[in-house]
């Protein structure tokens, strides 16, 4: 996931424009995971680097999601990864088996995380998707450009069939769930 | 050199066990370029990610050393790459030009920042030399390991000798320099 918030920090601060702080904490101070990555994107100034009350939260496993879930904004958007997650702590979130969808459609399981990364900024509107496409291109290991680029567009179409329904937005069901 | 502080703080972090942040500013907010690496590594929790005073400062080019030299400590250490640091804002700076001799030692301009990260280990003390190692080949992308813990080694030599020699240490003379 850390590659997915440099990608999503280059895009808001140097393509957008915008004031971005991305930070990663290891060791003890990630709790509960060996490391925790946050990004805070602003139109003015950054007192604080670090997101104390985020507005999304991305969850790619039940550990994370446990352990990060109490930070979340009460009016913040829960985005889990439903390969994993299977015990959500709210209806307001939006489960997607991320992993499993780039293992069926990418032939990947790594393309999960940007997936992941398209998906947060539908939900978010917190940077363009032009710019962020510019910064997955950028930003990939040679070879690796197309790759993730159509991770990011699945993540992106993922998110707005959720939003497309509403009905179902809270409740993504996975039919093929073992 | 976001990619030598993400080493330096998987280093401390997940295999020295310190609480670590590590960050990255991007766009306006990191003032003078296009985007800035900060690692604070300590023993007890962190107050406050970002290092308002850092105790070194590693400048790749002019255009950072003169951006950010007047953060460091008073007491602080400032290491510059001499192939593009041509104006040294004190004396009390060690100057080795990394990028040089990566060119000429490794073949490749691109060792140079994992060399800077070897020679600002020796002169922090602030992660153990093993555990850098053990993050730099975990980090490398597949096949790029052997020269990455090479650069490693070396940027670590070039910091001994640095100190072997006091009386060099705050002007280390190149000899070829152009």
């Amino acid at each position: 996931m850390i590659f997915a918030a440099i990608i999503l920090a280059e895009a808001a601060g140097i393509h957008d424009g915008k004031y971005v702080c991305q930070t990663q904490s290891y060791g003890p101070e990630a709790r509960g995971g060996a490391s925790k990555a946050e990004v805070v994107i602003s139109d003015e100034e950054i007192d604080y680097p670090k997101a104390i009350k985020p507005d999304i939260l991305v969850a790619m496993n039940q550990k994370s999601c446990d352990a990060y879930f109490y930070d979340l904004k009460p009016t913040g958007m829960l985005i889990v990864d439903s390969t994993f997650v299977k015990q959500l702590p709210t209806t307001r979130s939006v489960a997607i088996p991320f992993t499993r969808i780039a293992r069926e459609k990418l032939g990947k399981e790594l393309g999960a995380n940007i997936m992941a990364l398209g998906a947060l900024a539908v939900f978010s509107g917190a940077v363009s998707l032009s710019s962020l496409e510019a910064a997955v291109v950028s930003r990939s290991e040679k070879g690796t450009e197309e790759f993730n680029r159509k991770a990011l567009e699945l993540g992106i179409e993922l998110a707005g069939n959720t939003l497309k329904s509403d009905a179902e937005a809270d409740n993504y069901e996975d039919p093929s769930d073992e």
